[in-house]
């Protein structure tokens, strides 16, 4: 065309190549909420979109690269097609059904390994160095699937796990103690959900453990009633999906934080879904969340919180659930 | 509590203030990743929302409390109760009602008129000296009615206008043209929408004006068809909307962008619709985009673009069928 | 002037306020690498200069001048009057003296004393409602002379204090641990320098006590050595002094990051020099460092560490030491 | 060691990379300005800074070290050995000596010379995929320099050129019209220096060229002397030496977005200093700055911006000053 003939004397080829490519798989509310978050958070500037959905992905495409010119010329392909994901650093995966009225565990857990066969595969065809973050959920039990289908060492399928239940429980935390959620230190552990694992001996505030201010804090002799807020921390997700029909914004920033974590090769620590057997008196293969260091090869360690009794058995209580439904799933 | 008299020595008050309050009014897809947008981007770190449907609004607010921790502990405050937008520096309206099928232009209007009604002299009540940022549809005319329902002096009442069109034409000149979106420079102005007008004698990359390379850009007689990136500009919005169900992501960067120049007294130039009267010929007193210089106290200064006549002309057109919509509403 | 006329259309007065004023006294390392950090990590973008040197003053004020288009438009003034500072939410005190060969601490102080007296009453003037952060050294006894000079009640006075030994004392744990400082949680307490204080106790990766893994962890008996991590942190400034000729890269990030702490009003908690009078035995009026809540209004809490019985003998000593220093100052 | 081995159950090898490296040579006043920029804009979070002076050096390292905990673990290695520079994604030169009273402007070339014929074969042989950004002065001529040595393709080789004095035009536009720099379009090309030539033709806010608005504009008969801004660039330099004894900030803003364009594949279109000959008349194999699009590869393209012949013609002057000195350097 003449006025770009006119306009630009070439020098080199473009580069299609940015170093720091995330792929996000699903463009539901989750998969959006990571997108943009690492987007406007600078986590990267390059994004692959995949969806089965075409117009919805097309969609959600356009309406982010109309934003470009806000966001540091953020650059977002968007196919059906895995090629796009090539050479990514980080491949996200919120794809995954939602469970019907009457549906058993395992009947959703198989449906959601059905829908992770046709995806895991082509990720690690195309970006085979990736690391995979996964967020669908069952999201410790999928996090087992996607190791096992895609054939990677362990330390490179990471579960978003409970980074999100303990960014929750310490904002509760904050709220009740009057101060930032970023001085608030604690971790949640154990499954995703219902059946986490709260340990309060490691929750402190400048490194004063509240549990020496408080011994009976977490009990359910605590006067003071801190068990409390696990248990909003439970039912956070349920009543979030109840009055706004789903979760989106946090599960998008802990999806962010971690995505930042591994590109910039942080080394910091996260509870993490990952492999547990021969932690905490786990024997089966299971992926569980515990606080993990993070960096470019995925995870490098796994923090060894001392337990108490009552905590180890309910990580092991979890573990032998999950490996009673991973035994029931048909790859 | 035990605990908390344990662990603090209480030295002063807590403040709630923080200086860079921002109010968003309406918790949908536009006020949600307006609000989601400022968070991320440090544009501010405390927000009130305000809406109508309670149980929406509650879950909002609880997504993105859960993930302050990831945000440099964002506080977002929510209530149906405009107390809680007490002091904001800025309002940010996206509340409004959606055409329905048949509906004529003035009857749409006529609606969102009434839900503003309720809306301004809540916010005016509480933000006195607030800046008031429109996104509600038809933007134009909606900041009209804002003006005048709010009786702030006209500087003070900014619709988000073109800014959006602007960056999505800056989006389309940078897939042409192979560069960075924030190299290319270029205004649309006008109403914003369908008769939209692009300011084709300003584009240029690096100062260097397309129209001097190509001086029929932007015209039918031009043989690589430039006028057809305005044309795509122009079916954006619809073509997002039948694609994703609405537009979100742009529109609450569009935003954010504004409520950053505004909140850090930039004095930087945005194309936004502010008062028209005595500009390009235009009689009436209707609202339309200019490039405009915006800074603590709202529109500091409207740029004067030498326009073509056709381009004044269709200025004109706009403003003579904005005032004849404006005329028919009943305040 | 004709061009500026045919541009602009004005609308409004501009404003020069932005509501994030810093002002920042002392334009040698450690004021303009507080004010570089400030402006890059975008905590402010309103600076405030003063200095009584007006060559040096001037020239970095147009250094960072010219790269405002580098930084969204920050806006810097300098003057050797401080009307330029008037209405600043935090006043920043780096100005001071270095000490002599053979003189004593004392008169180190007096002179420091006198350099206040210009500087304390002129920022109180002009920016009555600020909090005053004071990085002068010897710092502990400086943030009190800023107390006495400003009349201030004691929560708007804070000495940077042991905010930097505690980063630097993260740091040194990180490369022993391989892990990300941030990641890295202790405390150091008490005066800056020679004399600070380790809080071994809560020195923690993950809510996990180093102490539970090594009881002897700090103290000599210890076979890992680990305090001497701490004794590098005491040597740090006099070997940085040594190879540099000054710090300032870590105390200006140290002095942003407070700065930043107090404008979002984040209630987030730093080691940081406060009234100690009440806590941990110590009953002299002296400021001295310990973890405190900060938020607009400075010190809302300080965080009452359980310490060990050497601990707080320790911290009563360099109380002493202060008050006895104190007494021979003239005001 | 018994404690760590307590805290971590090791999983995978702990990476050393980050995909971000930067290198910098020279820890002197822009160098150490350059690297503080890029960390505290987290443009990257891996350094490498190479310099003879091993005193310097370390007490920069350190320093930048114990602020780590402040700028999201940055990483930074400084040796006298080049090999901690391997795998450089760029490398910024800003190392050379100053010029000796009396000294031919040759003369100065040649000692530098001498000094790059130290640095830059090291430096490619550690990261020979690396762009190479140059700041030592005179930087059009040591630009030159570094390809001749480097062997490399002319677009992997920019020196910082004019981009600092364009943005020291913005500025100074910024404050004759009273509106942010980042709405001031306008670039200066050439010579970094006193040479330099501003494109009056393409100085624009919002697209309005001034020069449209006053037809006289940069010429001497312009009864409004805009032309003084330009002389004001020229001094600037010099002013601030004078001021303060060097420039720093401002260069290594410059520096740092040039950097962050690079690393993010940006495609953005900057003013730096890159292989002339062909453009504009120019015959002599020479750099010079024009507007480029900057990308992963370095300079992708020049823009061919119209000048006025006598615009041309003092490019080609300088172009033939360059020729002149380069041809008596000693390789």
């Amino acid at each position: 065309m003449a006025t770009l003939v006119k306009l630009f004397q070439p020098v080199s080829e473009k580069s299609n190549g940015s170093g720091n490519k995330v792929t996000v798989v699903g463009c539901g509310q989750v998969g959006m909420a990571a997108v943009f978050s690492m987007l406007t958070q600078n986590v990267t500037n390059d994004v692959a979109l995949v969806d089965m959905m075409g117009d919805k992905l097309k969609g959600e495409m356009m309406d982010l690269q109309h934003g470009s010119a806000f966001m540091r010329n953020a650059k977002v392909n968007a196919s059906q097609d895995y090629s796009i994901t090539a050479g990514s650093k980080i491949c996200i995966v919120t794809a995954g059904v939602r469970q019907r009225e009457g549906e058993s565990r395992l009947d959703l857990v198989q449906r959601n390994t059905d829908v992770l066969k046709c995806i895991i595969p082509q990720l690690v065809k195309y970006s085979p160095d990736a690391i995979f973050l996964i967020a669908s959920n069952p999201v410790d039990i999928l996090t087992y699937v996607t190791w096992k289908l895609s054939g990677l060492p362990r330390h490179r399928v990471i579960g978003s796990g409970t980074n999100l239940d303990s960014a929750r429980f310490r904002y509760l935390l904050s709220e009740k103690l009057g101060i930032a959620a970023t001085s608030c230190h604690g971790y949640i552990i154990g499954e995703h959900g219902d059946s986490s694992v709260p340990v309060w001996s490691g929750v402190n505030i400048a490194g004063v453990r509240l549990s020496d201010l408080n011994p009976k804090i977490g009990t359910e002799e605590d006067p003071e009633d801190w068990q409390q807020i696990h248990q909003s921390v439970v039912k956070s997700a349920y009543e979030v999906i109840k009055l706004k029909g789903y979760t989106s914004w946090a599960i998008g920033l802990s999806l962010s934080q971690l995505a930042r974590t591994i590109l910039t090769n942080a080394n910091s620590v996260h509870a993490v879904s990952t492999y547990m057997k021969g932690e905490h008196g786990v024997e089966e293969e299971v992926f569980l969340s515990l606080p993990a260091v993070l960096g470019h090869n995925g995870v490098v360690d796994v923090i060894r919180q001392p337990l108490t009794d009552k905590e180890a058995m309910q990580l092991r209580q979890s573990a032998a659930l999950m490996a009673q439904v991973q035994a029931g799933i048909q790859f």
